[in-house]
């Protein structure tokens, strides 16, 4: 008789199940009572049913949806399960209107200050995203450990550097050739890598502290971190180019 | 003897496999060549190793990283990864840039018009993804089939369609009580509509139109599809109210 059976409680997590299914390529696993009596097993479909599950929640966490949407044909239903995302969105990104709004009078100075509010969201957004992902599937697979949180931390805030220092410098070259002003365009490249820094400091630092505090982290790459994403990303952007027009007049 | 014997062919696609293994709860499947003869088998744990691979494949394309950053700790190998995504995202939404400073003389006009740019390309944005999410899931456990490809388009649009509506609704009366104009305020609602019913096709018919084709749907839901979404929501919000700008003077 082996004393040493794998075996899970009756009231661990369903990602414990999982992770010991696949760690030891089990067909069933036993579960026990808190005096370690056999009540019953979980199987290996059962156990692919539960993956599959936890990836429907995760992938549709990112996008605000829900995972019954996907077998669901009624467009009202649908659309009901949606729309406090996308009303959400309304007014978080109003917030990032109303940051621009208070910037009227560098915009009235360089309207073309507002071709590149796209480029400045997009980069925090796919920066922000990048590093979320990440985090969000290596917590997911077990691959990246709670232990290593700062080890984590650090390798993503290295990566959007590195990341920033390039796009800022391409954009910044763009940027001065089209305006004819190479000193704005340095300093668009510089609030570019603020940008991206910022972002990939919230990219992988949210999912990690949810994880921590026992949220899910795969709401880490959903729609509040990406509005919270654009609001920052566009304040530093404006910042930056207002203190220079400050400073050049 | 059982002259049903479920099994896969040696050219099978592991998705194939996986949908295989769903269905019938199976804890190996026997694989045969061409003349029906058992030349292996596939095991459950291979199966769950299989549909890992393929989640992390699906959300990392979302992002535009690739999986074996999960694992990877060199800050110089996932900056690699990541750079030509952002790089493109830069160019792609220098394509942005370059429609908004076509209507330049409509923002020297209203230069509050340039407020709105990040409410109407994150509601373009999460209208797509919301979207795309469903249908790359779909597809990718089978709950959507290929058969059904009118049907699910059809329902996207409505939803997108009733959606569009309330958040344009919404949008419009904020719009016009903050600039004291309720006629550009119904344009403004008019246009989130229409980016909406655009994000809505894009983000529903490119993963479909890319399965039929033979291309992985996820890719729909990456860098690209979001990008061109942000161009033509901001192509379609300047050019309404553009053309309401020449009306009213």
């Amino acid at each position: 008789m082996n004393p040493n059976v794998i075996s899970v409680n009756v009231n661990a997590d369903q990602e414990e199940v999982v992770h010991l299914v696949k760690k030891y390529d089990l067909v069933n696993i036993p579960v026990v009572d808190d005096q370690n009596r056999l009540v019953g097993r979980i199987t290996h479909d059962d156990v692919i049913d539960v993956i599959e599950d936890e990836v429907d929640e995760d992938m549709t966490r990112i996008a605000g949806v829900i995972d019954q949407e996907i077998t669901e044909d009624s467009p009202l239903k649908i659309s009901r399960a949606r729309l406090p995302w996308l009303i959400g969105g309304i007014f978080g990104e109003l917030i990032s209107a109303l940051v621009i709004s208070r910037f009227e009078s560098s915009l009235e100075k360089v309207i073309a200050l507002s071709f590149f509010f796209p480029v400045i969201m997009a980069m925090g957004g796919n920066t922000g995203q990048q590093a979320a992902i990440i985090v969000v599937r290596g917590l997911a697979t077990g691959d990246i450990s709670l232990m290593r949180t700062g080890k984590r931390l650090l390798t993503e805030m290295k990566v959007a550097f590195g990341n920033g220092i390039i796009c800022g410098v391409l954009l910044g070259l763009i940027v001065g050739t089209w305006l004819s002003n190479y000193e704005l365009g340095a300093v668009v490249a510089l609030a570019l890598l603020m940008v991206m820094l910022n972002a990939g400091f919230i990219g992988s630092a949210v999912p990690l502290a949810f994880k921590r505090i026992g949220v899910d982290p795969a709401l880490a790459t959903g729609p509040f971190v990406s509005t919270s994403n654009d609001i920052l990303g566009l304040l530093i952007y404006l910042l930056f180019v207002t203190f220079y027009l400050r400073m050049a007049t």
